[in-house]
């Protein structure tokens, strides 16, 4: 079949709408129509080339949702008509990953997916001319339908609006989960958030879902102090206008650290600053933000040795197929609020206006929708 | 009264053994003859002049084990004649970290303890001409007859023998605290211990006790292999017979990386190897060797990210008056073992001999008998 696209054709080059080909699932696949996607800072770093290990060209897009059109042989999980979310971290329930509960980082199909290929090794997508064009983090939302494996597909409730649960598909799960399955925050805790974008809203919320006491909001733009207050933030710090030094302003604020404390900037200075306001002797730091190529973490390994946990997080610890339909159950129960994050909504034809609204800093979250 | 003591007049010199004046208890503090002391790298690292904080003239010494020998006023847990290990690490169970089970880094009595002083702020030690004489973290073993804060002694069960249960104070609790109350490690994990001293053998009989199916012992120095065999190591790994990458060859060796990997090196890139071969996904790394004043950690955060943790842990995450009478008890059901890591007995006069030995390497554990 044909369907309508913005590919990546080269680095640093605005997307490309077009039409491409798109072959039917084989065995283990689904075909899904995408009805809305979130554009994300991941889907900006591989498009401008930050990323060392982008491959061009390709279709990205990774916070989706949609329709299951059709199914291929063996799928048994999901049927046609059903509403999905597609899942950039599968799981297979088979793995030694996924059998561990430790981790979510299902690695069934783990080599293929970074290479931009389904699991038997090629691509769905092809040029018009018949050059084949990758897939991206197993999702190529950026395409009005996709092919998909069956792990990496949560089925989700047919009642709840495609361009608003796109989101969970990235952001709002990585910024809840990280409160929820990473740092297990307790009610009653003290915490501390750095960026508040859509990442750290999602953190905030996820902290007012779980009970906590406290919830310091840190950044260096007050402008998103407002909508940080709606989601839940107790209290706001500007570092701009702290006199000395960070760390001890935040300690004090948080009467003696941070019980768990978020870094959702990808600034390794700020990683630092979040590991160091932690509360001594049990304060729990998370490493949410993915950091530019070759960026190094550092500190005293005193800041350890008296307590201090460093953490990172990967789709906030979330099982897709598992936990996502959930979070959509909280969502449409009013636990979670993702509407007003959504800021802005546009056609494919628009797309790259969403990518220069996220660099302008005036989105939280544009959605594509098809 | 009158005591004998090796006292540390200056950075960098040699112990000076000597008669030097003790006060009685006062009020929350009891009198311990101290009976044998280990030698440990904490009191080389003060006695060297290498740590930034060490006090002179001080008396160090923080191994101990003695008996009771009279109590201040409202001392009620413990009498003439009980036989104790002083704690360095105190356990008030009235302060907020006592209060949470997350920690065991009792505050009650640490501003003053940090400075040599008893928590009245005072010394009991002076010299023979009335010069004060400062404690040393909170314990001054190496004096025949010391004064502790009630909060600060461990009650042991008085069949122990005192020249081996002393090194329960620090390296034994250090090493297989870390194993059971920092990382928790479960039956079945695969494990690595970076530095074979007598915090790493203690690491590995935790592990043992623990029952880690495998346990991966790294230390340039081949001469540790069989001491390191015989409390349990199944690995040995010399950094400098490995060809290419240890990261690399840690994992492998390990089938994906270690469940648990401890530090007991105080080397920072050592410490980053023991993250970074951690298993994704879940690996966790604990610190627990102090590290020369300044020197800092560093990783890409990307191993956090994908699900590895740094930890730290100071006195094995131990909780002295609660945990250490257990450990004493584990040694004499014979359930760890103490007597081949004490592999030499020394009198007080011969103190600054077992500073010598280990500087040479040639010792685990100096024990000094009065």
């Amino acid at each position: 079949m044909r369907t309508r696209a913005a590919v990546a054709l080269e680095p640093g080059k605005p997307l490309e709408i077009m039409d491409v080909n798109l072959e039917g699932p084989k065995a283990g696949e689904v075909l899904v129509e995408i009805k809305a996607t979130g554009i994300c800072h991941t889907d900006e770093f591989t498009r401008s080339g930050a990323d060392p290990e982008g491959i061009f060209p390709s279709i990205l897009g990774h916070e989706g949702a949609g329709v299951v059109l059709e199914v291929g042989e063996g799928v048994k999980s999901v049927k046609p008509g059903d509403h999905v979310i597609p899942l950039y971290t599968p799981e297979c329930r088979e793995c030694e990953y996924c059998l561990n509960p430790k981790t979510n980082l299902c690695q069934a199909i783990r080599a293929t997916q970074g290479q931009g290929l389904m699991p038997d090794g090629t691509t769905r997508f092809s040029m018009l001319d018949g050059t084949p064009i990758r897939h991206y983090m197993g999702c190529s939302t950026f395409a009005n339908h996709t092919v998909l494996p069956e792990i990496a597909v949560a089925k989700v409730r047919q009642d709840a609006p495609f361009d608003k649960i796109c989101y969970i598909g990235c952001g709002v799960t990585t910024g809840i989960g990280a409160v929820i399955n990473t740092a297990k925050v307790e009610i009653g805790s003290r915490c501390v958030v750095f960026g508040l974008g859509g990442i750290g809203l999602n953190v905030i919320q996820g902290l007012r879902l779980a009970g906590a006491d406290q919830i310091v909001g840190v950044d260096i733009n007050p402008a998103k102090r407002a909508m940080a207050e709606h989601f839940g933030m107790t209290d706001f710090v500007n570092p701009n206008e702290v006199e000395g030094d960070l760390v001890a302003h935040l300690v004090e604020l948080t009467g003696g650290g941070a019980d768990y404390s978020f870094d959702a900037t990808g600034n390794v200075q700020v990683m630092r600053t979040a590991l160091e306001c932690a509360h001594k002797g049990w304060g729990e730091s998370i490493i949410i933000g993915v950091a530019p190529a070759g960026a190094e973490i550092s500190t005293r390994p005193f800041q350890l040795v008296t307590g201090r946990v460093w953490r990172g997080t990967a789709f906030g610890g979330a099982r897709g197929r598992t936990d996502v339909p959930k979070i959509v159950d909280w969502y449409m129960q009013g636990k979670i609020e993702i509407d007003p994050m959504i800021t802005h909504t546009l056609s494919l034809e628009e797309i790259n206006k969403g990518f220069e609204l996220m660099h302008e800093g005036k989105s939280i979250r544009a959605v594509v929708v098809y």
